[in-house]
């Protein structure tokens, strides 16, 4: 069992992190810290943490792994400050959707890539935000992503695969490199397309009845869009050169799609309806 | 009540109204035709319909009601056989998801409208097709949009009215050109858009860990590329027009999106993320 956890930012990942680890068992203390007292006061309320720590070098303390679970665009300051009180004893790890971007945030901070640094991403949450929808089983047979670099501890690593696994995730490696890639691929550009879809409707002079009449199709479509703004912004920027190549990928196959419509290439047209359809029901099946 | 509906084409929209009209009780008689033999038949031996005809004349004899529920590219081939044999006492409607081509093709097949035509559309289906999936609690609660034009009688739109009240649905009124362009943004360019990406994606090269890393969002994002592909081909193509103009509005806000994320121009994201969050969260209030 581990013996302290302490998770910094105590949101829907650190909060839902922090009730799974306690569900499972897997932990004596979770000690939680943020810079917004009031989301810290309302993780202690609902007893998400045992204790609450506003000093971030005092949360930290003799504890065996920290957990920094702030959004992405918040990650180099909290990096920072970690760099000036973090024990040589205690393995670090992160959530972020990015994982270039913070590696280099922590080699900026630390001199060097820290050896028990180990970059981590669950792929799991949902459009909700905040402690409140925190859950124990988030991470139940999702992915969690590692990435390390070279001079990574194996041991550092070994305790972060154990503590997701323990609540239920399924772990794998690859480099931070291609984590950016895949993710800037099914997650990052997918948020970009639902929120400039809803934004090019909302301008549209027939507003009221362009979402009247939306049916289950463009709510489904649409419900990523409902996601924290600002924390997609962050993401977007610190994965801004795997989400431009991917976005470009995309706005090339959307043109031959407009050619196609304009050509009443039905062949055309056909063959990629088909081989999404055939990709999906492979890959998605439900 | 209603004495005689013939559906013509009994797959999941003709079938779930043939369910909704026995299951209300609106309708004495429910004759099924199809150039599908074998649909024809699942759709009887499912009870689903109370006679099938093979003969497209034989099946709409002293009908009351006709409905053409086939898809949009086979709709010009039935009107054209309907035009040889329908009574002018019957009123014919049909539920594509595009009016302009269908109102066209009636046009094209009578000579002239006919007054007894009445156009609509319901917004209604799932990624599913085919009579077995046909519910009667499909219409419940959706929009029946109406296109008439000038000359269309105002009795045959209070029958087709009627009608879909009767099976739970809410009837509005707008012209066809309008419902195209409605349709375009919210539900055809939506799925020319999930199809674009899976298969975009489908042809990276990491293609299986592309896929395998995609978390609910992804699932939820791309559930309408596991449409028919031959419906969404039909209805690109016989909607082109709205189609291209609103994809040209999306591909012209996209690439503003795009530029930003190259530039940092933080406060361009954040403006579109926040926008789109708050109409979604405002029209799609779920």
């Amino acid at each position: 069992m581990i013996n302290r956890i302490c998770i910094v930012g105590v949101g829907l990942i650190g909060g839902s992190l922090a009730r799974a680890l306690k569900s499972a068992g897997a932990c004596k203390e979770i000690v939680g810290t943020s810079r917004n007292r009031q989301h810290l006061q309302t993780a202690k309320d609902l007893n998400v943490i045992d204790r609450l720590e506003t000093s971030l070098s005092a949360a930290v303390k003799d504890a065996d792994i920290v957990v920094v679970a702030v959004p992405v665009g918040a990650m180099e300051a909290v990096i920072t400050s970690l760099a000036t009180c973090l024990s040589e004893k205690t393995v670090l790890t992160d959530v972020g959707s990015t994982k270039c971007s913070v590696i280099e945030a922590v080699e900026n901070a630390f001199g060097q890539v820290p050896t028990n640094f180990v970059p981590a991403h669950p792929i799991a949450g949902t459009e909700k935000t905040g402690v409140e929808a925190a859950v124990d089983d988030l991470y139940k047979g999702r992915r969690v992503i590692i990435t390390p670099v070279e001079s990574t501890s194996r041991d550092a690593i070994a305790q972060i695969q154990s503590m997701w696994e323990q609540v239920g995730a399924e772990v794998t490696q690859m480099t931070a490199t291609h984590h950016d890639e895949v993710l800037a691929a099914t997650s990052h550009l997918p948020h970009l397309l639902a929120y400039s879809l809803v934004d090019t409707l909302s301008h549209m002079d027939e507003k009221t009845e362009i979402f009247k009449y939306a049916a289950g199709g463009f709510r489904d479509f649409t419900r990523i869009a409902s996601s924290d703004p600002t924390m997609w912004h962050d993401i977007c920027l610190a994965n801004a050169d795997a989400m431009l190549a991917v976005l470009e990928k995309f706005s090339g196959d959307l043109k031959i799609l407009e050619r196609a419509i304009r050509d009443k290439d039905s062949q055309c047209l056909l063959d990629v309806f088909q081989r999404a359809k055939k990709s999906r029901d492979t890959f998605c099946n439900e």
